[in-house]
Parts: C-alpha cells; structure tokens; sequence
C-alpha cells in the first residue's frame, strides 16, 4: 500500500483508553498516521446499538478518549480525527447501503447471535443492533477506505463490508466504491492485573491517564505465576502476567535477567515489578503531561476536532454526490 | 384538531398521478392544506425500499409528481411541499429510532410478508425494506406531526409510529415527540376503465394530466353493466363502474337521470358516458392549463420545493436537536 493509500478506523467511545487498547490498537494508529492518509473516529453511534437505553456517558466518554488518543499521540494535523455522529452522511449511506443488503447476511454474522448471548442483561433484539454491519460498511466505504486495521476477530464484519460494497457497484453497475482491504494486526495482548484479558468489565485495567501512585500500586500488587506462593520458590515467566509486560516495556538485558531471576528464585517478585515501573512510568509520564497540557486548552482541542469533522464530511460529501447521481436521487433538486 | 396542529403526508413518486390517486387522497390534501399546518412530502426514500435495483424513473417520477400536486391545486404557499432525500435528519432519526425499535415489532408488520409476496419478482428480503416502518416513523415524529391522514389499510404503520415514539418518549423519560393520531380517510375508491381498482399495474388508468382526447377515448370505451350488452337491454347502475364517476362528477338531477334511463333502457351507455364527460373535462381542464404553465416555468416550481425543503429543513432541525440533547449526543462537538 502506497502513501496515498486511505486508511480508516474508529473505536467505540468506552470513556479513559487503557493498556490493552494503547497496544491493541492506538500504537498501531499511531504508527499508520505516518505512512497513510488516515481516518480515525469516535464512534459513538455504534456506542448506541448497545447501550442506547443508557446513553448518558456517550459525551463524557468520547472526549475522555478524545484526549487520550490526542495525548498518546495520535496528531490531527496528520490524520483526520473525527466524530462519527457529526458526519450526517453516514447515516444517509447507511440508509441507501440498507436497501441493497439481504437480512440473510445480517442473520448470519456470526457476532450477532454473540453479542446477544454476552450482553444478555440488554434487549439487542433491535433493528439497529440487527444493522450495526450496514453502518460500519457505510463508515468505511463513505471515504473509500482501501484498508481496516482489525484484530483477527473482526475479520467477519470486514468481510461484510466488502460484500456490500461490491453488491452496491454490481447493481449500479458503477465502481463507486473501493473493496476495502482487513489489515490484519499483529497487536500484543496485554493481560490485565489479574492475569485475564484486560476489560473495564472485570476491574482490571490500568488506565493510560491513572495518576502515578495508582498506576504503581496496581503493578505492584498484580497477580504472579500461582506456584512462586514463597520469595525462595522459583516461578515460570510464562505463567506470569507481568512477564507480558515485560516482553513490552523492558531491555533485552532485563528479560534475560528476570527470567533467570524467576526461575531461579534470584529475584523476588516485588523487585521484578519494580523493574518494569521504572520503564512503564517512563512511558506514560509523556502521555500523562501531554493530557494534563490538553485538559488545560480544551478550546484547541475542540477546534482541532473540529476541523477533523469539517475534513471527513467534506471528503463524505464526495463520495455522496457520487452514490446520489448512481443511484439516481440527485443531489439537488 | 385546530388550526395549530401539523398534519403529514407523503406519496412515493409513482410519476404522473391518475383519478383513483386525485380522488382517494390528494383532493383531502388539498381540503387539509387551508385547516392545518401541513407538511407534504415525495417519499423518494421510500421508493427505494423495493426500487432499489432501477430507481433510474425516481427522479423524473418526483418531479411528474410534484408538477401534478401543484396543478391540481396542492399550494406551497400554504403548505410544506418537499422532498424526503433532501433533508437528511430523516436519515439521521431513523438511525436513531432504529436503536429503540424491537425486531418483532418489524416482523410482524401485517404488510411485510404481504408485499414480499405480492411483488415477487422483487428480492425484498432486505434489511431497508424490513425497516420501512421505521422511516416512516421517522418522517412523521420528526415534523412533531399530531394527525396522519390514511387509508384503512395504512391504520397499522401509524399505529407502529404510534409504538416507536412512545417506546422513544419512556426509555429517555421526556416527552420529545407527541403521539400522532391516524386520520381516517373516507375517500372515493374510484374504478378504472376495467372495473378493476385504478391501478398502474392493470394499465386502467385515466391519469389527471392526459390529452382531452386520449380521456374522450378511454371513457367512451369504459367497460359498462356486463348485463347491457344491447342498447335495448336494460342496466344497473350499482354493476356500472361509470356510474361511479357519475355520482363524483355529476349533478343530482343527472345522476337521477341516468340511473332511471339504465335501469329502462331509456338512454344509452355512449350518451350516459357524454354527459360524464363534460362534467370530467370541465374539472380537468383548469388542471391541464395549470400543469402547462407550471411546464413553462419550471425554474418557479423548482424553488418553490426548495423553499419548502429548507422549511422542513429548519423544522426537523429543531427536532433533532431535541432529540441529540435527549440521548446525549450533543449537536455541536
């Protein structure tokens, strides 16, 4: 893929982006903002398919990842950075893109049925739930997105997007749109503080933007390998979710000695987590005084999300006028 | 309901319109338009739900449309008179009522399975198609509508609207859209040429903008009372589709004439047919001149829609941001 290559992405808008979300996806955005033409946004409307009989925290939620994004270093003046909820036209293409998409396509997405059992303390029996593939296919096909980045379990819904895609050139006999390309990310999965996967849902997250001190008791106190119960057992790194970290955020020389430290009781536990601090505390300290600068100049926060919005729906608005004189509505009157 | 109320209505474009369309439903809008505050719209959108795979006449269908509105006295001075397409907060409240709307409540819908069996030459296993309800609840509840006028067999998608704005008003607890009411509509059902009910699909139809000659012809060869197959043969008019015409068209002293001359073989079907048609074309004929000095200014009724369109712009405008402020999305960034 070539510079001039487009590239879009969004995340639902869950509120303070933790550890997992900077390594699962943020660093990897952050990367492609310097070889891509990229689209990143909030996507708050999807927020809406499952929590819309809550809806109260979309707001706060949005800018509180907003700014995480912007302070781990995400840069709007080198991707677009928006709100999918300010670009109307979304919802206009996914009203057109609707008509031409079988509910068979929708019945079968294997995350559907998923998603219902999972969340089964909501009612997502909902025509919109039903149809939150027609509107991803119409944020990323509205900008003529060539690739996606995606973890390999949104492979499904990339392929939708495809297939609607090419179902709307083949009706309309017209290539309006390009077929969007899954990047597939190799992305580390960092556990959270208990060993499982890190999920606000289980209270295990350590938050980019936690002051200091909390951030260092959390380490601290994270779950080890079960069998090192005593300082003189030895334990196996591979078994320990701080180990994890430490592939992320420690020297070659400090892996090689923590291992040997672990597996030979050489080193207590307490000491191997107070190694990797150093360097996570390192590595937040820029996000976190990058935050602190931006809470503190909302108003060019808000004017740089600002032009971001003007940017996508100026680009939207092409491809609008596009699909509107493809499908014979006309733009104006 | 007083002066204040808003009355909605809206017609797919179907292109040029017919008596059975004039008679059954666009003289009430025309009753309608001094009474209330009312809002007329093309449903060009609509179209698109089971025209999605040739909506090429869409365009040219909206416009043969509108022209006829105006010629048979539809007045956008008075009333709202626009397009769906145009103002895309439809799109946008249907998006967001799609959050709130239970799939069951779609499948149930009495005309779903009806019209995928009807028109079976059409896939209309489709997700916009399901969802038309939904836009049309949109359509209505953004305008804050308080009267719907329909046909018996519409009762239940007002009844669905009905359903989705309240469910909308209890899950954000406040009272955003009122609950429009159905209009029940006595309308004429008025026969075509056949018979059979007026219908492009029958091709019986006597459309309001035809050549004199052409509507001379067609209802000089209209069928009559099977029974009067001689001019001797006495006839009923109850069994007589023109005699249908007769009792819109004509005066009681002619409608007791004809009646008595059936029923005795006292006058026969050409001269029953004359005497309609002086009273069809004496109605017509206002109609065609206007339509032929609507043809000549066509920049004149192309920025009175668009008059209309930005009115029903700034109005739903109002409404969304109502309704953005209620689920939390906020307007503005």
């Amino acid at each position: 893929m070539s510079q001039h290559k487009r590239i879009l992405s969004g995340m639902r808008p869950t509120g303070r982006l933790h550890l997992g979300n900077l390594h699962g996806a943020l660093k990897n955005w952050i990367q492609l903002q310097d070889q891509y033409d990229c689209f990143f946004f909030v996507a708050d409307w999807h927020a809406l398919t499952t929590d819309y009989a809550d809806p109260t925290a979309i707001r706060q939620n949005t800018w509180d990842m907003i700014l995480d994004w912007l302070a781990a270093g995400l840069d709007p003046h080198k991707a677009v950075v928006f709100i999918q909820s300010q670009v109307k036209e979304h919802a206009e293409l996914y009203l057109l893109l609707g008509m031409i998409t079988p509910l068979a396509w929708l019945e079968r997405n294997p995350t559907y049925k998923e998603q219902q059992q999972q969340l089964n303390t909501k009612d997502l029996s909902t025509y919109g739930f039903l149809g939150y593939p027609v509107l991803q296919a119409a944020d990323i096909i509205i900008y003529r997105a060539h690739g996606v980045p995606v973890g390999k379990d949104q492979l499904p819904h990339v392929e939708l997007t495809r297939e609607i895609a090419r179902r709307f050139n083949f009706i309309y006999h017209r290539e309006v749109f390009p077929i969007p390309d899954a990047l597939l990310t190799e992305a580390p999965v960092l556990p959270g503080t208990d060993g499982r996967k890190m999920s606000k849902s289980y209270g295990n997250c350590i938050y980019i933007t936690e002051p200091e001190a909390s951030v260092r008791q959390k380490i601290l106190q994270m779950m080890t390998d079960p069998a090192r119960a005593r300082r003189t057992d030895p334990g196996d790194p591979e078994k320990c979710p701080v180990f994890e970290y430490h592939k992320l955020y420690s020297t070659p020389d400090e892996i090689a000695q923590v291992t040997q430290g672990c597996r030979t009781a050489g080193i207590g536990c307490v000491d191997c987590k107070k190694i990797l601090l150093t360097h996570v505390v390192e590595h937040l300290g820029p996000i976190w005084d990058k935050r602190q600068a931006l809470e503190k100049d909302m108003d060019a926060v808000r004017a740089s999300i600002e032009k971001g919005i003007e940017k996508a729906r100026r680009e939207a608005q092409k491809t609008m006028d596009q699909v509107l004189e493809t499908v014979g509505l006309g733009k104006n009157v």
